[in-house]
């Protein structure tokens, strides 16, 4: 399956964390999915609350089964909060629709895999994702 | 129970993904669903992301289960968002109220099924869904 | 993502439900998935019970997920019933561990995803699935 | 809530998955969870199956829900299979009662987490997760 790489997964990760200790955010959560939606890493920092994985993952998990990403699933849901409403129950209430869900394509712009951070604003959250994706090389849609 | 038969839910399928292809939109994906609202066929085009057969399913089976189509459904959610979410609650969080479920009539007006479209505009994936429906015979409701 | 193609998809349903009725087995059911467990394509034979796609689906995605064909599942399953047991609620109960699960691979032998057939006794599910396999020019692992 | 570090849990990862590749094991998947049974790292190997997280998280969730490591686990459930499906029950079937889900311990004996390894025999498991563990000077209890 198309995916990120261990490699590349722990690269995103160390940065997207790095990046936000460098900006003074609270403490970040990152999660790396593949192409199907399915974990490939997770880190919480030390000092972030303990349900931040079930947020992380709901912000890449959407984006990554929708093929939209968190900044367009916030706008969907503030035009037609119904349909987020909807998609949350078709997907088992996994989908978390605010940006910091990162789409992640490879150079010839497939989709293979999907990030999400969470602990900071959600602005912040895409912050420091970008600058975990980019450091491994790859092309992010926030 | 009455249902589309496997010859025409095949011709819905292809002929609604050829009007897609011919009109540029975003890869599609159909469902057919029988009378009591069970999967018939599906076909998820090369492209679309990976989550929407759950979508198109919703837009079907919400139409199927409440005898009203997706347009009918996104005008009583947005009078009445609460109601249709109460009724997700009864049918498991699987209907989703939007254009793209289109109920399916035989010469006499029985309902005999419902065919879910998804992955461009709700209204380019009603376009589509009847161009399948007409294709195969068939009257769609909307 | 890695899968089968919408072309090759068609293909494997077609060859199926064509050596089901040449062997003159029960109506099918067949499902693909593609390598993260999400629906590609799915087509129930007329005269086949309406909850088929349920079951077609269980074998796919439990193969898929555990990377463990239906054959090896219901092995495990004979031996260590908690485990098989413990695994559905893992995954939803989505994972019906028995023949007719089959792992579809590339030429490479990297899993694309997996072919589901229901409707006659498990073994003869699995040659319907082969038959379809084989005819798409991918290998499967029953 | 007493947790493993983010340091601590990526050398328990990084030396878990190093000690599978020197056994000649299959693709491993390696969860860390708190105290509090919440997910703090993970990392799936290139190669493992898709659906590999839900297993090691299920490991490990159950050995800190019950306070009883996998081994201890698998022989309730071979006694009583009905007491560890009434458990699944409890914990919305997020238990796997099998080898590979370890409680760490610090110095003084406090339970301060565990680790979950799924993707070879049990046993195998055990040992690449005892090997991080120690690693990270930490004690482990399979």
């Amino acid at each position: 399956m198309a995916e990120i790489s261990a490699n590349k997964a722990r690269t995103i990760i160390r940065k997207a964390l790095a990046k936000g200790d460098e900006m003074g955010f609270k403490p970040l959560s990152v999660v790396i999915l593949d192409a199907g939606g399915h974990v490939k890493a997770f880190e919480r920092a030390d000092g972030a609350a303990p349900g931040r994985f079930g947020i992380a993952h709901g912000k890449a998990y959407g984006s990554v089964m929708l093929g939209m990403a968190g900044t367009a699933q916030m706008a969907r849901a503030e035009q037609q909060a119904y349909f987020m409403a909807a998609v949350n129950g078709v997907y088992g209430g996994q989908v978390v629709p605010v940006p910091g869900g990162v789409l992640v394509r490879d150079k010839r712009g497939a989709v293979i895999g999907a990030v999400g951070v969470t602990g900071d604003t959600s602005d912040n959250d895409v912050i420091a994702a970008m600058a975990g994706i980019e450091a491994a090389g790859l092309i992010g849609e926030a």
